[in-house]
């Protein structure tokens, strides 16, 4: 087990936004991606958190992901707008869409936004959580570079194109979030089995030849196997297009990696979706969602979508942070580059 | 193999008129729901074909169906619609959301309609294809009587709860359609390894113990099983707040059976979302999907979603429909009852 170092969230945003404002980013969209790196890490997704600041600020150094591109936003019909990220981080992109849907869902019924020219938009739960901590039901569809087959096809060209969705309860409760990629595995997991020189089950991944395969390197050059089979390879599908297709963005297999300084920009897309429920279900919203939590409750073993995410940022309130100290130096480092 | 008569689409649509209307059935409602029937049929779907019009009209002559409704169309929101199939069939509510949703759609960017009171929908993909021959990105949430546990839980209470997607293809071609239960299996399939005295596979269902079974038999005493495990059995959940909550409908632990004449109406929801994808890419849309079926196409093994529909529908128009003669003659005789 690496060192650890404990941080206040306050102290992780202090030196995530530092690190991205010394390479060529912002102030206002370091602080931005910052904030939403911390929350990642306090939800328990450090996947998302600030193990991406080093690659984020070299991508922003080599010019990959503009740091000082202002998202832009236009208004494509009454409930619907456009927001070009710019091929700049895609947090800014997000909060000027949530900005928006808020109002709109709430005047037109439903809204829609369409972000292009995006980025790695981390925990996608995270972001429809805050449309419905607004009354709002939403739904996220993203697309991320190439990662599974077609169906019945040997490469890599669906991304694992995550689908989140949320829902105000009653009764002051936290928002009921679901939050997945379509992948049956995240590669994060692959990569952890490769390190600690472990098999991964066969229903993970194919080799480069499309087989199944329970090694974790030849998952590594193959591809990850769509949760469900041909179902999840087809929600992955609707969402490259709902993601991609709508947003005018980079498909999959022209998406470069999220994680290095190579190539162009992503490029890829997000479809942002947010309802008004009090008006679609003439009032009665809230009472049927009272019944359902009830019957999930009835069952003591039903497990409440967003429940492990809700204890974890209550421990990262009261206890802190707790981040590998050699990525806490390697932050610091950035910030004085 | 039980001997079939050959029907055309004509025949087919006239028997079924026959057979609803003769049951407290209204005219327009019999030809709006017959029409939908064989469209199933046609498109090789018979589980929400032909062999749904005796239990449709058990359902009209006990009252559980209300033949002689009319869908009422409520304007919630200038981008949302609520639509209350008043306890009638839902075909006639869903033919008035897809008409309403079609000019909302083009005029707001995007359009939701929430359908309440209504019953069985058929084949999902059907609706959103036509919204989608619109030149318009339709999906539809609609819940189902219970079928499947909540994640981690033993008793029934989520519907199988299908997502239908589908997106216009440039070039006159026919709209890519992604139709999809949230169940590894359908039931029908395991009632058909009951009548053949064959085994299902482990992952299909679990008995009333809430243990993985082989027998159908116990499988059918017991709960589906999600396709992909906790993330079908969210995104189920997904659909029955979509569908259920989001229209003021019954959950699927709360609705009565869509077969049988036994309890109140089943009072399900349909969810409906129709895009303008030209407003939303800025006009990219078509060439963006132009790349998209060319990567598909690059790769000869890959499965174009919906390709088999299309034959079915194809050698339906040339041949006809293969029904099974019993049923013919009970729908003959059901137009005479």
């Amino acid at each position: 087990m690496a060192a650890t170092q404990v941080l206040t969230l306050a102290e992780a945003e202090a030196i995530a936004t530092a690190a991205l404002a010394a390479n060529r980013t912002s102030a206002t969209n370091a602080s931005q991606t910052a904030r939403a790196l911390v929350a990642a890490e306090a939800d328990g997704q450090p996947g998302h958190g600030l193990s991406r600041v080093p690659s984020y600020a070299l991508q922003a150094r080599c010019g990959k992901v503009d740091g000082f591109a202002t998202p832009a936003l236009y208004r494509a019909a009454p409930a619907a707008i456009r927001i070009d990220a710019r091929h700049g981080f895609a947090y800014p992109a997000i909060e000027l869409a949530i900005a928006e849907l808020s109002g709109l869902a709430r005047s037109e019924g439903i809204a829609i936004a369409a972000l292009r020219h995006s980025h790695h938009f981390g925990v996608a739960g995270a972001h429809v959580e805050k449309l419905a901590t607004q009354g709002l039901v939403a739904l996220l569809f993203g697309n991320t570079p190439q990662a599974m087959p077609f169906w019945g096809g040997k490469r890599s060209a669906l991304g694992t194109n995550p689908i989140a969705f949320a829902a105000p309860l009653p009764g002051g409760r936290a928002p009921l979030v679901i939050d997945m990629a379509l992948s049956v595995a995240a590669r994060g997991k692959i990569v952890a089995a490769q390190r600690a020189g472990k098999l991964i089950p066969a229903d993970w991944a194919v080799d480069a030849a499309g087989n199944p395969t329970t090694d974790p390197g030849a998952a590594l050059g193959g591809s990850l196997a769509p949760v469900g089979g041909a179902k999840g390879a087809s929600l992955a599908l609707m969402v490259e297009i709902l993601a991609a297709a709508l947003t005018a963005s980079a498909f999959g297999w022209e998406a470069s990696s999220m994680f290095d300084d190579k190539g162009g920009p992503p490029d890829v897309g997000q479809t942002f979706l947010a309802i008004d429920p009090v008006a679609l279900s003439g009032g009665a919203f809230e009472a049927r969602m009272e019944v359902l939590i009830a019957a999930m409750a009835a069952e003591t073993q039903v497990r409440h979508p967003g429940s492990r995410r809700l204890a974890a940022r209550a421990r990262s309130d009261s206890d802190g942070l707790q981040i590998p100290a050699a990525l806490v130096a390697e932050i610091r480092a950035l910030a004085s580059a």
